[in-house]
């Protein structure tokens, strides 16, 4: 079974004059805890990491791009299993919890961690102490130096995310993001109702592909870029991050101290750039 | 000495065939640490609630709102005292601890919150639990049968919202929020990147404000319209709230659950009404 991510509604339209009793879709938004399972196998332990109030579909890979780009695990690799909680089956809350199993070797410093994110809500009460946070989670951060991209891809980006963004083309609800490759393809789009989980989903999914490597990509987001969301490209090791909307401050400190790449108001013949321009040829 | 809410940037701006170095304005983002301080006068204690990335400004107002909203604290009249923490005295840190004394009598079982919301983030694992955590939560919910608001004054809305956006103005990086009277009076607006933080500088603001009382006021969102942020409308007594942009299945469920007319696609000359269409006359 796989929950829906539009949900049925009836509304009143009001346009100009007209009134019109109709049906409309939303996006679905519920709410998804992730719990690690944890320890060797004869002392196995289980740590309740998060709720978010995601769109559901992509949930695993959520869940991976969530451990991943807070901090909690360092590769796909300390991840031997990932599946539903079955003991949470009741109707309503069937496949809204997600246990992801580490393998046994994996030393995990819940307190060390939580003091650093755990979402952004705890990584330093100053711009530059949650930058500094970063390093200390992120035990490597890729570097790309070498990709460059030409001005007209960029440009083609985002009528190339629109196209593809199915849930969106419903219900206007969503957030989306997607990696390009260095010639502007689209190899991955994600959607959801929080768009750091449509992030966590999309890097989610980037480490289960061993076809290509997030950073070797262009990183698209379709609203604004915030510290939050460059926090999550730095894990990643995505070198160039392209926004339709505005960055913050913190976002473009965030991304001129890991040397990306930050690209704000792309639309149709224009963007900025922010930081680190030379990629761009 | 009071932050600023815009931050200078060098950029590129590519238009077209034009490249031009120029100077431009992000909106700042930086963290606010809330603190309550509680207890009896003769063993007072100090709790950190959360930590949030917010624009500076309106950092008081930020607190009470959000101690409202997250069901910490019943009224405002339950704090006697905000101020900067001058513990965190170095340049970086500079206003960005907030603590907020709470009257001695009051009593807060921190564990009991926890499990409902301190942020939507744990307020139970499917959509049903999560609008029943604001019943256990928010101890007197205000309804307000009476108010009605014809159709022209809903539509009037949107202009009234962007006339006064001063930072977005500059950065195009800014949610706002706004309350209005039944006649479509703006009464206050504020801003910030992150739109639950608007949210809850506007309901803090109100709070502090005599003359006039939030559930009698339209709420308008310059953005979606999230479980979130339905979920402090509701916890503030707000009877009417329309979004410029689309509603998420969990908000159009706890409007209705809350008699909230919830409006979205608010834009020219037409707008969707999802609950409570009484209201709309």
């Amino acid at each position: 079974m796989t929950k829906p991510t539009v949900s049925p509604i009836e509304i009143i339209k009001i346009d100009g004059e007209n009134i019109n009793h109709t049906h409309d879709l939303l996006a679905v938004e519920e709410p998804m805890e992730i719990r690690v399972g944890y320890g060797l196998p004869n002392g196995r332990k289980q740590k309740r990491i998060a709720v978010t109030m995601r769109t559901p579909g992509n949930d695993f890979e959520l869940a991976a791009g969530f451990l991943l780009t807070e901090g909690i695990i360092e590769s796909i690799k300390q991840i031997y299993k990932i599946q539903y909680c079955t003991e949470a089956n009741t109707v309503e809350n069937l496949e809204n919890i997600v246990r992801v199993e580490l393998t046994p070797e994996i030393e995990i410093d819940f307190g060390k961690l939580q003091r650093n994110f755990f979402t952004t809500s705890s990584c330093g009460i100053c711009g530059k102490e949650s930058i500094e946070a970063i390093k200390t989670v992120c035990r490597q951060i890729v570097e790309n130096t070498q990709l460059t991209i030409s001005r007209n891809i960029i440009l083609s980006l985002p009528d190339k995310l629109r196209a593809q963004q199915n849930v969106f083309e419903y219900t206007g609800g969503l957030h989306a993001c997607a990696l390009f490759d260095k010639d502007g393809k689209l190899l991955l789009l994600r959607e959801d109702v929080g768009r750091h989980n449509a992030l966590d989903k999309l890097i989610g999914a980037s480490l289960s592909n061993d076809s290509f490597k997030a950073n070797t990509c262009i990183l698209l987001l379709s609203g604004r870029a915030s510290f939050e969301l460059l926090q999550k490209a730095t894990m990643a090791g995505i070198a160039i991050v392209c926004a339709v909307g505005a960055p913050s401050s913190l976002a473009a400190a965030t991304a001129k101290e890991f040397h990306i790449t930050l690209i704000g108001f792309l639309r149709a013949e224009r963007f900025n750039i922010y930081t680190n321009p030379q990629r761009i040829v």
